[in-house]
């Protein structure tokens, strides 16, 4: 397969996604990142009622992000992003995944710790007030800090190449801003080379296509989570 | 690399794991299924304290199954497994995971339905009492017959190769005979496609090899969830 035919309109491919989940952004970097282009229906997440096209494509979690391809639905935000790497990346030799498996697990295994740690510790932090505010935001601050760790000196967290793991975890640099607000403390300060990363992510043409405004995520999850 | 070159032992692998651990079987049986020779070493999740092997080799979560390669360690069993596809089915031949991107979605995606609605729930049925036990029990039961469609006519998940999702599932049925006790129905009667699976994976070596004796997994439970 030529490497132009990547994204030819003969791929239909669609994104269905709120611009605000943070699950789908990861979806659609990667689309954006190896040039796959795609047509994007929105789903608002803000009413209770998922439409008819969620429901059956993915009857089980009716959840969003789903991608459909040649009209077969692949559901799970880091399962997509598997199939991306595995139909596009192979085609334009842009790999989001790295081909040795000891780095490939190291990446799985940190984007489960951001999908199953850093995800809730950030739901209980935005949830909570007083005491339990404050243990919530030492908690999600340990896991950037550990997440930092992984970082160490490099551009991007397998190298100099931005990839899997920095795509699973930039949508949550949208909420950065917002957790400064709402916990009144200065990431910067607190995680320097995350914020680093961030920038970096952030000069990216695929990011930047993707991120939302961080002001309206921020008075997003402010009504989400009741924060006043 | 010789295929005979699978499991030599230049390989130094060793699977840290505790005998009744439902995801460390998956490990177990993917190392033999591959033909991987393997050192065992029990952690014994009766006790409270992780031994320093786990604490050094997987700080992050502190549980097994860990799997050591080479010095290196990889955690989390479907991590694992994918770790194990990719360096030692590549070399024998025998891909636990289709090649073909969309099948390997698909069986992710069910993967992920196992750990995380499967395994939740199972837990709450056997944690629970009265009414909250027989929702759980039909809850339960509700996700086996899901399981059972995508199994449909076939001799495995994904055709006629026992493979990975065979792999992730078959754990769980050696709590099958302690669910028929805890909910006092016949699982044969309700899940019949499932039971006919069940007896094809236990024919498999690598299975019979590994799966514990039923009673002595229901009586561990039993004690762990304080069923009377």
């Amino acid at each position: 397969m030529h490497p132009m035919a990547a994204g030819g309109e003969h791929d239909e491919v669609t994104c269905v996604d709120f611009w605000a989940n943070g699950f789908g952004m990861r979806v659609r970097i990667a689309l954006h990142e190896l040039g796959v282009g795609f047509r994007f229906v929105e789903e608002d997440l803000r009413v209770r009622e998922r439409s008819e096209l969620v429901l059956r494509m993915n009857p089980i979690h009716r959840s969003v992000p789903i991608l459909i391809h040649l009209g077969r639905s692949i559901c799970g935000s880091i399962n997509i992003l598997e199939y991306i790497d595995e139909v596009w990346g192979q085609r334009v030799s842009t790999r989001l995944l790295s081909r040795d498996p000891l780095e490939r697990a190291h990446a799985r295994f940190w984007a489960d710790f951001v999908d199953h740690k850093v995800f809730s510790t950030q739901t209980m932090f935005l949830k909570s007030k007083g005491e339990e505010k404050e243990a919530a935001k030492a908690e999600l601050l340990g896991q950037l800090k550990c997440l930092e760790g992984v970082l160490g000196d490099k551009n991007f967290f397998f190298g100099d190449e931005f990839g899997f793991l920095d795509i699973v975890l930039i949508p949550f640099s949208s909420m950065f801003r917002g957790y400064e607000q709402h916990g009144e403390f200065d990431l910067e300060v607190e995680c320097p080379t995350l914020i680093q990363w961030e920038k970096r992510c952030k000069e990216m043409e695929s990011v930047k296509h993707v991120l939302p405004n961080e002001e309206m995520m921020y008075e997003l999850h402010k009504k989400w989570y009741g924060i006043e």
